[in-house]
C-alpha cells in the first residue's frame, strides 16, 4: 500500500484530518485541546466518529465535510456485508447517523450525500470494489478542498492591501479547511508573499476558536497577531485600526443570507456602521439552492454549560441560570460587501451572482 | 458608639461597601469571588485599599465613589499628625494615590474632592473635629447615592412595560452601587411592584460581570434572568425578544457621548440597526462637564492575561500572543435614545439637557 497515497500531497504538513497510515482509520488533531496540546486522535468506530463532530474535535464547514468523506469511507471498509443491498442498507444507517451529528453545515450533508452517490453509481460493482471507489472520492473531496481553499485566498487577495488590519471571527483557517483556509487564507497567503498585515482576532465566545485557533494558526505563519474579546470589535474598529473583515461561513442561502459562527452578524453590522468592508468567504458547496433565505437556515442551539462553565476553574454564572446558546447567526445580505468563492467574487445582487457561481460548479460536477 | 450609625439604615439588608462596626475599616463583598463565594473583606491600609479598587474587588462607578469617601475617612483617621498642615499634606498624598488606582470613573475623583473640600472647608477646627466631619460626610455620599437609584429607578420605570424584554451590558446593579442600582433599577424596583420582565444579560467579557453578578443579583430578586454571551445580542435583537437596552456608565461627556463598560458601543449599535432604544442609566455626578466629547475621556487598558488566562482552568490563547484590554469605550451620543438621571430623563440635544441637570446639581450642592 502507498503511504504517500493516504495524504493528498498538497495538503501540507499537518493536515487537520487524513486517513491513518494503514487507511483503516480516521486521523485528527483534537481542536478542543489546542493551542495548550496538539494531540493527534485515531477514530474507527461510529460513535467516536459522531462524537469527533459533534463535540467540535474537527470544526469548520469544509473540514467536517472531508472528515465525513473519509469517515464513511472508513465504516464502509469495515462492512462485513458482501452483498449489495445489505452494504447499501448499513451505508445509508451511517450516514443518516454522521449527518445527524450538526445541523447547520451543509458541507456534512453535502459530502455524504456525494459519498452516497459514488455507491449508487457503483451498485453493478463488486463491495471491495465500491469502497475502493469511496476513497478515491474522500480523496478526490479533499483534494477539491484544498485547490479550492487557494483559489479563494488568490481572490481574497484582491480585496486588501500591504499594511491593512483585519478583524477575524472564530476560525476559517486551515484547521477548519484543508490548506490556507477560507476566511484565513488570503492572510496566510498574503504573508507567504511577504506582505505585512495587522490581524486582529475576535476570541469567539463560548467555545474560544478564535483565542485557541485563529491566533495560533497567525502566529504559526509569524502575522501580527492581537487577540480581543468579541465585545471590542467596535473599539477597534472607530479606532481605525482595521480596514476589513474577513468571516467563513456555514451556509449561504440563495438570497445571500449567510449563516455562520454566533457573533458574525453583530460584526456586520459594526462594520456598516462604521463604514468598513464585510467580506465572506466560503467554497460554492456552502451555497445552498434549497434555501430561499436566511430564515430557512436552522440554527443549532447548544449546551448552556458551554456559556456558565466550560474552559473556567469553577463556574461563572450562579447555579440554574437560564442560557441561550445559539452556535450561528444569520448575517442579512444586505450587510455583505461581497462573498468570496473558488470561483469568483460574488457582488450583490447576490440571487444573481451566487446562481452563476453555483451553475458553474454544478455544470462541473455533472460532467465530472 | 452607635453600631447603627455605621450603616445608612436605607442600605438594605447586604451593603456592597460599608464601615466596619469600630469604625476604623471598609468592609466589602469582594466582586472578584461571586457568584460562587460570598465573601466580606476588611480594608484598612492604603495598599489594600488601592488594591481593591483596582483589582475589582469593589467596582462600578457609583460605589467606588463610595469605597472612595470611607476609604480616605478610614486612612485620615488614622494619621498621628494633629498639626493641620502635615494633616492635610498626608491627606493629599493618601488622595492622590486613591485616585490613581482607576482613571476612567469620574465619580471617583468627584468623592475624593468632595472629602478635601470637606477638609478645607474645616481647616479651623481641630483634627479630631475635621476627621469626624469626613465621617459625616462619607455618610452623606453613601445616603445621597441611595436616594439617587431610586429616584433612577423610578424615572426607568417610565421607559418599559410590563412583559418587556430588556437587554443589559455589565452590571449596574446593587453591588455597583449602593441599593437598586442604576442600570438595574427600574427591572429590581419593577419586580417588587409584581412587574414580570424577562432580562437577559450579556456576560460582559473579559471578566464576567454580566455572568456573576448581574445574574446573581437578578435572580435574587426572582427576576427571569437569561444569559447570553456577548456576542449574542445581535441574535436576541433579531429573534425580538428585546425591547430596550439598559446599561450604566462610568462617565459622561458635555455632548452626551458615554463611557461605559467595553461592548457598550457595539451593543448601541446594534440597538440602532434594530431599532430598540438604548437608554444610559447614572447619577447625574456622572456628567462631566470638563470633558467636551467623548474624546476627552481617557480610557483604560489592563492586563491581558484577563483576556489570555483569567478564570480559565488552563490558558485559552497561545503563549505571547498580543491582546488588546480596553476597559471602556465610547458610545456616540448619537445612538443613546435617553440618559436617566436622578433628576430626569435627558434626551438629544444632550447639550441643553445634560446642562440643565448638571446645573441644578450645582445649584443643590452649593446650597448644601
Amino acid at each position: 500500500m502507498r503511504t504517500g497515497a493516504l495524504i493528498p500531497e498538497e495538503a501540507g504538513a499537518m493536515p487537520s484530518v487524513r486517513l491513518s497510515d494503514d487507511g483503516s482509520a480516521l486521523v485528527i488533531i483534537d481542536q478542543t485541546l489546542l493551542p495548550n496540546e496538539t494531540k493527534h486522535l485515531t477514530l474507527r468506530g461510529r460513535e467516536e466518529l459522531f462524537e469527533a463532530i459533534r463535540q467540535l474535535r474537527v470544526r469548520g464547514a469544509p473540514a467536517i465535510g472531508i472528515f465525513a468523506a473519509y469517515a464513511i469511507y472508513v465504516l464502509a471498509n469495515g462492512y462485513a456485508e458482501r452483498d449489495f443491498d445489505a452494504f447499501y442498507a448499513k451505508f445509508s444507517d451511517d450516514k443518516a447517523y454522521l449527518d445527524s451529528s450538526r445541523p447547520t453545515a451543509v458541507n456534512l450533508r453535502r459530502q455524504l450525500d456525494r459519498m452516497d452517490a459514488c455507491v449508487r453509481q457503483s451498485a453493478d460493482k463488486s463491495v471491495p470494489e465500491i469502497v475502493s471507489s469511496l476513497r478515491e472520492e474522500a480523496f478526490v473531496v479533499h483534494r477539491e478542498d484544498i485547490s479550492m481553499c487557494r483559489a479563494i485566498s488568490e481572490y481574497g487577495l484582491e480585496l486588501i492591501s500591504d499594511g491593512d488590519g483585519i478583524l477575524t471571527h472564530c476560525n476559517a483557517g486551515p484547521l477548519a479547511t484543508s490548506r490556507y483556509g477560507t476566511g484565513l487564507g488570503a492572510l496566510l497567503l498574503g504573508a507567504e508573499r511577504g506582505m505585512k498585515l495587522r490581524e486582529y482576532c475576535d476570541e469567539t465566545r463560548p467555545l474560544l476558536q478564535g483565542a485557541r485557533l485563529t491566533t495560533f494558526e497567525l502566529m504559526n505563519a509569524g502575522i501580527d497577531t492581537t487577540l480581543i474579546c468579541d465585545n471590542m470589535a467596535s473599539i477597534v474598529m472607530r479606532e481605525g485600526k482595521i480596514n476589513a473583515v474577513f468571516i467563513g461561513c456555514d451556509r449561504v442561502a440563495k438570497n445571500g443570507d449567510t449563516a455562520n459562527k454566533i457573533g458574525s452578524s453583530g460584526a456586520a453590522i459594526l462594520a456598516r456602521h462604521y463604514g468598513i468592508p464585510f467580506y465572506v468567504f466560503c467554497p460554492s458547496s456552502t451555497i445552498d439552492p434549497k434555501c430561499e433565505t436566511g430564515r430557512d437556515i436552522e440554527i443549532e442551539l447548544r449546551d448552556p454549560d458551554e456559556i456558565r462553565s466550560k474552559f473556567y476553574s469553577q463556574p461563572m454564572a450562579p447555579d440554574g441560570v437560564g442560557c441561550y446558546n445559539p452556535a450561528f447567526d444569520v448575517t442579512d445580505a444586505e450587510l455583505i460587501t461581497a462573498i468570496v468563492t473558488e470561483r469568483g467574487i460574488c457582488r450583490a445582487p447576490y440571487g444573481e451572482s451566487l446562481k452563476r457561481v453555483w451553475s458553474s460548479t454544478h455544470e462541473d460536477t455533472s460532467r465530472a
